[in-house]
C-alpha cells in the first residue's frame, strides 16, 4: 500500500512537535470535550494542537468548507498552534490498517507528548472508532519497523475526554479562569451553533447544558467548572504536587 | 430495652399511609438530593413523606428549632402529606440497634411504599450510616416477630439519591416541570441558603450549582432537568410503559 | 456502492412502523432471549418486530428454508407485526461498513421506538458482532446526509438482552402470564428444539434450563418468571409508575 | 469481660477439626446457599460443619427449639460431622467485640480450612452482619495474643454463598449429583417449607424456585444444577486440575 | 463524655500543623504501605506524620515499648515531622464515636492537608476499621459544632494506600531514589522484621516480596519502584502538570 | 475464499492433540505471560502448545528467521510438545475472516482443551486483536458447517493472561518450582534479553521486573511467585479440591 507523503493537511498554524494533541472525530469535539483544558495549556505556552479525523460531511449543517473556516476561528481563540484534518470517512471511524497508518504518521510528524481521545463509551460509533484507531496508531507510531514515514515517536500520556455518556472521572482540570473563551471557541462552530434545534444533541440550549456538564464535575471537588477526564492506567505523579 | 410508644415526632402534616418517603440525614437532605421527584409526586397526588434523622445541630448555622420552622415551610411548598423527626444524634448517624428499632417503628406508622435512601457512597458519614441503617430498619419492619412497636410493613422498593459523590445513576426523573418550586423549596431553608459562604458545600452559589448537577443528567438524556437514582436491585417494568 | 432499494427481506407480517424491534443474529436467538417479553408486548397491541441478520446457515442443524417456515410459525404463535431477514453471513457478523448501512436503511423501513439487542459479554461473536453493528446502524440511521435508503429514523431506547453469559441485569419484565407462548414459540423452531442433542447449548434440557433462567431472575423480585435486559444509559423513568 | 468457657452449643454431632465450615445467619440458610456443596463434600469423607450464628427466633414461623430440631434432621440427610449454634440475636448480627470473640472462639474449637459466609450484598442486614463478622473473627481467630479461649488458627480460604441478591459469581459447583439430598435437607426445616406461604421469600414455590437458581447458574457451564460462589481474592489453582 | 484534653501521645517530634499524615493501625502498616511516598515528601521538607492508631499489643511479637522504640527509630530515618499514638485497642479497631472523636481532636491538632489511609478492600479488619473511622473523623474535624476539642480543620484530600489486597490504583509514586531509606526504616521495627518467620505475611522474605510489589506497579509505568494508592474522587490536577 | 490446507506452520514438535494451547501474539508472548504455568504443565507430563500469531517482524531487534530459532530453544527449555507460527501481521492483530479461519483450522488440527490468551485490555493492540481473534475462531472451530479444513473441535475453557496492563485476577498458578526454567526460557529469545535497553517494556531489568510481577501476585497468596490469569466465565470447581 502507497501512502500519500503527507496522510493529513494543515487547518491551522504549523506542523510542529505538540506538547498536547486532541483527537476529534468531527470538527467541534475538541472543543466541546477538552476545549477548556486545551485552552488553559496554550495560555500557559504549550504547543497544543488539535486533529479533526474527519470533516464532519455527514453532519446535517455546515459543509466541509464551511466547516475548516469554522475551526479556523476557533483555533485561534484557543490559541492553538497546529489544527490538522485526517479525511476519514464520517460516520465510518473505525479501527482499519489505513486509517491506523495515517493517523500513526501524523502522530510522528506533530510527535505529541500528551493525546486526547474521545471516550470509548460514547454512544457515537465514530468516537469508539477513534478510541480504537488511535490504540493501534499510537502503537505504530512507536514502532521503528513499522511501516508509516517519519521518526519513530512514543506518545507518554493518553487521556480520555467525554462524549455524550457518563463516564467514571479520575482526573478534573479546574477551567472557571476561562471559560469566555470557551464558549466563544464553540460558538466559532456557527453552523453548529446557531441557536437553532439542529440535532438531538446540538439544541439552542447546548452552551447552557454544556456548562451545566462543567458544574456538575466542578461542584465534586468544589471549584465552578471542572472539565473531566478518565485515564486507563494509573497516573505517575509527584506527591509533592497533589 | 423499652421504645417510647412513638419514637417520632411530626414535624408537619399528619402520620398515614405514604406512597414514598424519604429519609434525610440532616434537614434539607431530601429536597437537595431528591426534591423535584417529590414534588412531582406530590402534585401527582401521591402522599409523600420526609423522615430528618437528625436536626442538623451539628450544622455550622441554624438552631434545631429554626431548621424545624424551615422543614415546614419547605414541605408546603412541596405539598408533603407529612414530615418526622427521628432525633438521632447529628454527626453520628450509623446502623445502630435502637436506631434501627427507632426507624423501623417509624415505617410501620407511615408505611411507605417507596423509601428514597442516600448514597452509600457520599463522603458524609451520616449519609452512609443513614444508608445502613434503612437496611436494617427495612428488615425490621417487615418481621413479625420484632421487637418493634405497630404492625409488620414491608417496603416494596429502595432507591438511593446523590449526596455529594458521583453515582452510577440507572435512573433518571425529569424535574423540568418543577423547577420553581424545587428552587423555592430549598431556599426555605434560608438559615443554610442565605447566599453566605456557610461551609465548602453550602455557598452563594448553591442553587446554580445544584441547577448544574440536574443539568448534567439531564443532557444524557436529551431533558432539560433530570434528578439521578441508583437502585441496587434490577428494576421490574411494564414494557409496555418503556 | 450501491445498495438494493430493499437490504432486507419480509419473511413475517408486512413492513409497517413498529414499536419494538428485537434484533437475532440467528433464527430463534430472539424467542430465546426476548421472547417472553415481546408476546406480553404483541397482546398489548404493540407492532413488535424481529429482525434476523443470518439465516443461521452454519448451524448444525435445519436449512435455511426450514429454518424461514419455522420463523414464521414462530412469528404466529408471537403475535408479530412484521419479521425480516437481513442475509449476513452466519459466523461472521461484525461492524461493517456495509452491514451498517443494510440494517440503518432496514431501521428508517420498520422505524422502531425500542431496539433490542443481544448484549457484549455473550461468548458467542455474532452475539458481540450484533450488538456492535446496531451501535453504527442506529447513528446511520439517524443521520440526514449518511448515504442510506430512506428517511432519517431515530431510536429512543437500546435495550440488550441475555445470550450465554451471565449479565448485570438493571431491567426484569414479568413473564410468567406468557409461558405457554413463550414455550410453544421457541418450540415452533422444531429443527433445533426437536429433543435431541444438537450442540452444547441445544440440549434435549434447553427449555427446563431456560425456564430456570427465568426463574432465578423472578427470584430476585419475588415473581414466578422474568426476563432480564440491561441498558448503558440510565432510564428515564416516570415516578409516578415505579 | 469474661465469655463463658464455651461460647456455643453443639446441635448435632460432635466437636472436631473441620475441613469445611458453614456460617448460617438463621437456620436453613447453609441448606439454602450452599446445602448441594456441603452434601458433595461429606459424601467425599470430608468433616463439614455448619454454624447458625442466631436461633432464627424473630422467624415467622417455628420456635428455636423446632427450628433446632429440624436443623438435626437436615445434619443427618447432609451428613455434617458437627452442626453448632451460636446464639446471637436474630435480625441483630453485626460486627460486634463480643460477637467476635464468640465466633473466634468457635473457630478455634472447629478450626475449619474453608470457610462458607453470606454474601455482603445480600438485601437481608443479618447477612451482611455476618459476613463482617466473619472477617473480624477470622483475623482474631488467628492472633496469638488476642483475648479468645483456644489455640489459634488460620482459616485457609473464605467463599461467598448466595443469598437473595444476583452475585458475580467467579466459582461453580456441580450439584447434580446430590439433589435428592439437596431437596430432602431444605424440606427437613418443615415449619418454614411447609408448602404455606410465610415470608416473601418462603413461599409454596420455594423449592422450584430455588431449583431455578441452580439450573440458571449451571446453564453457564453447560452442567444440569451448580451451586454458585464468589471469592474476594484469587484462587490459588493447581493448572493440572483445571 | 469527657475527653482528656490530649487524646493522643506524641511519639516523636513536635505536634505541628502537617502537610501529609499517614493514619497506621499497626506500628509499621505506614512505613510498609508508603513509606516511600512518606520518605520523599520529607526529603522535599515537607511537614511529614504518622498516627498509629493502636499499639500493636495483639501482635505475636514485639511489646508496646519495644514497638514505639521502633517507631521513633523509623520516624529519624524518615524525616517525619511527627508521630503519634492514639492508644485504641488492636484488633478492635472501628468506626466508633469514641474513636472518632478522639481522632478527630488529633486531625485537629496536628491539621493535615493530605491524609493517607488504609484501602477498606485489605483483609484485616482493623484496616477497614481505620478507613471507616477515618471517614467519620474527618468529618467530625471540620464540623464547627462537633463535640471534639480544638479549631475546625478540613483535610483537603484523602488517599488509600495498599495492604494484603489487590487494589485499583489510579496513581502511582516513584519511590526509586528512597529505596535505601525505605528499606531502613522497614527494618527499624526490628521485633517485627528480624528475618524470623513470625506471621504469615511477616516471613524472612518481607523485604523482598513488597520491593516485588513496588516493581510491578513500576512496571506499569516503567519505572523501577512504585507505591500505589487510590483515591475514591477524581483527582483535581493542573494540566500543565500531567 | 480458498485457504491452503494447513494454514500454519510447526516450528517445534510435532502437530497433535494438546491439552493446553497459548496463543502469542509476537515470539517470546507466551514465555512472559504464562511460562511458568506452560512449564508446570509440561512437566506433569501434559502436551503443551504454543502458537505464535505474527512472526514479530515489527519488533525493533531480531529477524523473523532468528526468532523462529529462539522459539526452538525456549520450546526445548519449556518442554512443548508443539510450537507453530500463524503468519499474521505483525501490528495488525485483528479480528479478520481469514484470520479467523486461519485459527480456526489450526485450534481443528492441534485440539486444545485449554487456550490461554492476551487479556483485552493490554495497551498492545495486537493482544487485544488476539483475543477478539481467537473468541472468533474459538467459535468456529467448534461449527460443524463453518468453511473450515478439520473436524469440528470445542476449546473447553479460555484463561486470559497478563500483557503489560493491571488485571483483575481471579486464578493464580504457583510457579515457584520452576522459576529456573522460566528465566532460561525468558532468556532463550536471546535477540530480545540481551541486557539492552530495547523497548520501553524490553530493558535490561526485564528478568527483574518480570520476576517483580510473580513477587506481587504470589504476596496476595503466601507463595513466592505465582502466575495470574482472569477468566471471563465463572470457574466449575470441584469443591474437594479448593
Amino acid at each position: 500500500m502507497t501512502l500519500p507523503s503527507s496522510p493529513f493537511e494543515t487547518v491551522y498554524g504549523a506542523v510542529q512537535p505538540l506538547d498536547w494533541l486532541c483527537l476529534a472525530p468531527h470538527p467541534d469535539d475538541a472543543e466541546i470535550g477538552a476545549g477548556g483544558t486545551l485552552i488553559r495549556l496554550a495560555r500557559a505556552g504549550r504547543a497544543v494542537g488539535v486533529l479533526e479525523l474527519s470533516r464532519g460531511e455527514s453532519g446535517t449543517q455546515g459543509t466541509p468548507l464551511e466547516r475548516a473556516a469554522e475551526c479556523v476561528a476557533a483555533a485561534e481563540i484557543m490559541g492553538l498552534a497546529w489544527r490538522g484534518q485526517l479525511g476519514l470517512p464520517d460516520g465510518g471511524l473505525a479501527d482499519t490498517p489505513a486509517g491506523a497508518q495515517a493517523l500513526a504518521a501524523t502522530l510522528r510528524a506533530v510527535r505529541p507528548r500528551v493525546l486526547v481521545v474521545p471516550h470509548h463509551a460514547d454512544r457515537h460509533p465514530d468516537h469508539f472508532g477513534t478510541y480504537s484507531l488511535a490504540k493501534r496508531a499510537v502503537h505504530l507510531a512507536a514502532l521503528k519497523k513499522a511501516d508509516v514515514p517519519g521518526e519513530p515517536h512514543r506518545v507518554s500520556r493518553v487521556l480520555l475526554y467525554q462524549g455524550n455518556a457518563d463516564i467514571r472521572a479520575n482526573l478534573l482540570v479546574d477551567v472557571g479562569a476561562v471559560m469566555a473563551d470557551w464558549e466563544a471557541a464553540i460558538r466559532a462552530h456557527t453552523s453548529q451553533f446557531s441557536g437553532a434545534y439542529i440535532s438531538e444533541t446540538v439544541t439552542p440550549e447546548i452552551i447552557e447544558r454544556r456548562k451545566g456538564r462543567l458544574t456538575y464535575w466542578g461542584t465534586l471537588l468544589r471549584v465552578r467548572y471542572a472539565e473531566a477526564f478518565e485515564t486507563e492506567e494509573p497516573l505517575l505523579v509527584d506527591p509533592e504536587r497533589l
